[in-house]
């Protein structure tokens, strides 16, 4: 396992899937570019992910900025609370993530307490206690502080902004523009696909914890009186591993998770489960995969619940289970922190099923007095009366003719009468399925990655094999002409460029041999290899190669991309062909 | 035409294309969101260029991090050159961009000089020369000064990074990556796709001049003794209009432009023609498109020549020519800096036709003195004076078995043979087109939008009509069940799911009056309505509604999905379909 992981990290870097960011510059610790392989990848794994989260739930995708100024992230609780806890030596000036210390260097003690947990005293005390010194000179720390995990910068040259990092905020804020748009009904899904930042002291985990990061996240907004979600009973059946708060493993379904209270809300188990058809039809290996619940001492400040799809790899040449979507219960909480904020109403209306009769207080104008105060004015203060809101300023004034004139208390009373209310309005709960894009990439290139056995003439004694899902492999179809001549060339660059200009990314190449061929795309995972040979010249015929099986079929020039096309959408497999 | 663009600003904040960001904390300056209409529109154009730029030009797409460390634009030249001058008045704190004040304030002026090529030595003393005082207190500005309009923010506590301006230094850092991946042959492509970040001062031209905007660029490395691109002849009778440097107007087909001297390269003649096929794609006006060449003081600091496509469109509702794409031959100067500033070899090499002989030097060893110097090491030390490049450095050492021995000058000497010699290593060329997503979003909307005359019942007299080109609406099928009985509604929101399925972006509308809901889809640019009405449920036949005409048709339900894929791909028409 640990050998298969180091070729495939070779691959990666080789072949141009991942690469050192400005690495002719030494490099840059956190950051790295996604090579033209790569970035296919990626690409074709976002839209599997769209169709998912937005075609098939028919969510909004909106896309809102990376700068953010600086009062979003105050109200959200970032600059408060989105820290981490460091350990810094006095002596030899290192620093250390502090949860990341004592997973190196003291593994025991890091099952022992809960980092995220605690306040900067209370990890110095316990430091301290324990005579923790620093790994690099063995002198003591200085006493442990947070650090905020933001990228600041200013917008103009004064206000103070960041770099967002999660997209959920810029929904959030526009939250009465979606439900505008959503024509006021619950529940609605916005989804957004970008870049989050994270300003880790020494990322050292490659893809798996970069400073600047894909993500694709979904708010959906619900009603919190409703533990349901319009889909959950066509997928209560759907299976999957569970890892409780408490320790304890559960292989059930859905409908039994939340029957028996080990996923509390049905719109979680459903977003579980459409991540998990998700992750699988991408290509994770269902064997590899669980959901592990947060313990309440290690959940983000906004979360109320929270739902891990951790995906098993080789991280660091050991194998961990790591965290690639989280499936949180966010509650009220974002919403009424931007309401408090702005003063702004974020709330959603509820309509009862039928109209209540409730104790309502109204402002009643003293009607008389007013008349004789005001006489030609007195209708528009009697309006203006009537317009304001409850409770009311200690002081009431209204400007008639440019001249502010007071309404002194005796002018009117506040009166309770019972009235037909026809609903109420309320801070929508937030359900929320992030996906960490980059560690997903990373675990489908892991779970698609093979040696194969020598063969085909190829050269080499290792023969890597990337067995990618064909609807997202970076290059679909590669096309080989046999030798250069006969016309062979044309040909194949012709039906390439036909391929192409049918829509399916389709390689060329005429260099080494056939069997250096089919490895260099066995490698980099292209389902089907295509060669012109000389009975192409003869019969307008070619071969195409299946990557998985190398099995071979003889089929028309003129009908290989609609084969290819056909091989790609399911329609045909390739057993289906007449073997060579 | 000015009223026209005034209604469709409010089609857009209405509809869900653009809002301002964080506007209920008052809004950012120079910051805007796509909402759900406006995501999917950008990302149907990004599509097209997509297909234009990577698919059909063979270009390879990487994506490359927003942050970028200091060195990166010390050597780009961004740190000392990607500046504004500023005018800032102490009496009143006003801060201005000199450019737009003078645009502003002093018309006649903005004319006469070209701000972007003055020092802040000159402008100050062009400003106390002609009078020039502060628009808002009429008292003399301080001297202008330079404010560099890159984001800064640190990469960990203490390393500089800014967000990229561009995406291309992350492209050029690239080189030998991609020079490689591409088997080391000249041109090759490579393209982002991505985010570009500018600190404006009071950004105030909407999404024309955004801190945080989308582009799409292509870096396609060139032989600069090479003065011709593959494409070339095929786009040759490709007729463009041009505005050369010397303000003089020119509609000729490339070729000409190429001949006649116009254009000097024909590489930057085949990515014109590309461009001006791409916008044309999705929609832009051609007679509302033209080409100008920048003047030779205007230029960015890395441009040799560049030609911007300009498109003509109403901006705070004033008519200009607004550059939506940069055309520009960089020439060697990035890959040349970054060279400098790493050591790195970014060098391309040109095999000559036959190999050449040329007069070589090479470090001749004085093999009996290093015998009898170094003995059994002689071999060593023979083979390390073979391997050093000229210059050779002032001291020469060698370790051997640990120790550091000097090679004294006596032990060898440069001598000049004559060699054969294949070829040669040069720094690419760069040709550059780049282009601003935003802009062109915005002008593709200000081009297909039109006030319809009322028809079908809608209520309002006005009635907006977006004429979006089918393949890059946000919606391309609605459906409309005719009324809420008879099993109406059930067959159209099956309709709906299938169309979904079948990757068609559908909206399903049950209310208010056909009309209206006609109206609301006009007013988005959804090609295609689907009424499902009482012959529906006899007959499983529905109509379908062209935008454009209003024509309509009856077709099978069935067939409905592969009517509006015909109608979206072209091959079917709509004046094809029998009329109703």
């Amino acid at each position: 396992m640990a050998r298969a992981a180091f070729d495939l990290e070779a691959v990666i870097r080789r072949r141009g899937f991942i690469w050192r960011s400005f690495e002719i510059y030494g490099g840059t610790a956190g950051l790295y570019d996604y090579g033209p392989l790569g970035t296919a990848l990626r690409n074709n794994i976002i839209s599997v992910w769209r169709r998912h989260f937005v075609h098939q739930e028919g969510f909004a995708e909106i896309d809102t900025p990376n700068l953010t100024p600086h009062e979003v992230f105050l109200a959200s609780g970032h600059l408060e609370k989105f820290n981490d806890l460091m350990l810094e030596c006095p002596s030899c000036r290192a620093v250390f993530k502090a949860d990341g210390f004592f997973e190196e260097f003291y593994p025991d003690i890091a099952h022992e307490i809960v980092v995220d947990a605690m306040t900067p005293d209370e990890l110095s005390e316990f430091v301290t206690e324990r005579g923790i010194l620093c790994s690099t000179c063995e002198n003591p720390f200085k006493p442990a502080y947070e650090f905020n995990l933001m990228f600041r910068t200013n917008l103009g040259r004064e206000k103070t902004a960041y770099l967002h990092p999660e997209t959920a905020q810029g929904i959030f804020v526009n939250f009465q523009n979606l439900y505008s748009y959503h024509r006021e009904k619950l529940p609605f899904g916005a989804v957004q696909v970008g870049k989050g930042f994270r300003n880790e002291i020494s990322p050292r985990q490659g893809v798996i914890r970069m400073r600047e990061f894909n993500m694709a996240e979904a708010e959906v907004f619900v009603d919190p009186e409703v533990n349901g979600y319009p889909g959950f009973e066509a997928i209560r059946d759907t299976e999957f591993v569970l890892l409780d708060q408490f320790g304890a493993f559960h292989s059930l379904t859905a409908g039994e998770a939340v029957d028996e209270s080990i996923i509390c809300h049905k719109a979680l188990a459903y977003f579980m489960t459409r991540t998990q058809e998700f992750l699988l039809e991408i290509g994770i290996d269902p064997t590899r995969l669980r959901f592990r619940q947060h313990q309440k001492d290690e959940m983000a400040h906004y979360a109320e619940d929270c739902w891990d799809a951790e995906i098993q790899m080789i991280i660091n040449e050991r194998e961990s289970w790591i965290e690639c979507v989280g499936i949180a219960n966010r509650s009220c909480f974002d919403l009424e922190q931007h309401m408090e904020a702005t003063g702004q109403d974020l709330r959603a209306f509820r309509l009862f099923d039928e109209p209540v009769e409730q104790e309502v207080e109204r402002v009643k104008p003293n009607l008389p007095l007013i008349g004789r105060t005001f006489r030609q004015n007195a209708g528009a203060v009697k309006e203006y009366l009537g317009s304001l809101e409850l409770p009311l300023p200690d002081t009431i004034e209204i400007t008639i003719d440019g001249i502010v004139q007071p309404i002194p208390p005796e002018m009117y009373s506040i009166e309770k009468t019972l009235e037909k209310v026809s609903g109420v309005r309320f801070v929508p709960g937030v359900i929320e399925p992030s996906f960490g894009v980059d560690r997903i990439f990373y675990a489908v290139l892991q779970h698609s990655y093979g040696v194969g056995k020598q063969r085909e003439g190829a050269d080499d004694d290792a023969y890597n094999l990337l067995r990618l899902v064909p609807g997202i492999a970076p290059v679909k179809a590669a096309i080989f002409p046999l030798f250069n001549r006969d016309g062979m060339i044309d040909l194949a660059r012709t039906l390439t460029q036909d391929l192409i200009d049918g829509g399916i990314a389709t390689a060329y190449d005429d260099s080494g041999s056939i069997g250096k061929r089919y490895a260099r795309m066995d490698e980099i995972g292209t389902p089907y290899c295509i060669t012109i040979d000389h009975q192409s010249i003869e019969d307008g015929t070619a071969t195409i190669r299946d990557r998985d099986t190398t099995g071979q079929a003889r089929i028309g020039i003129d009908e290989v991309s609609v084969f290819v096309r056909d091989l790609l959408s399911g329609v045909r497999s390739f057993p289906d062909l007449t073997p060579l």
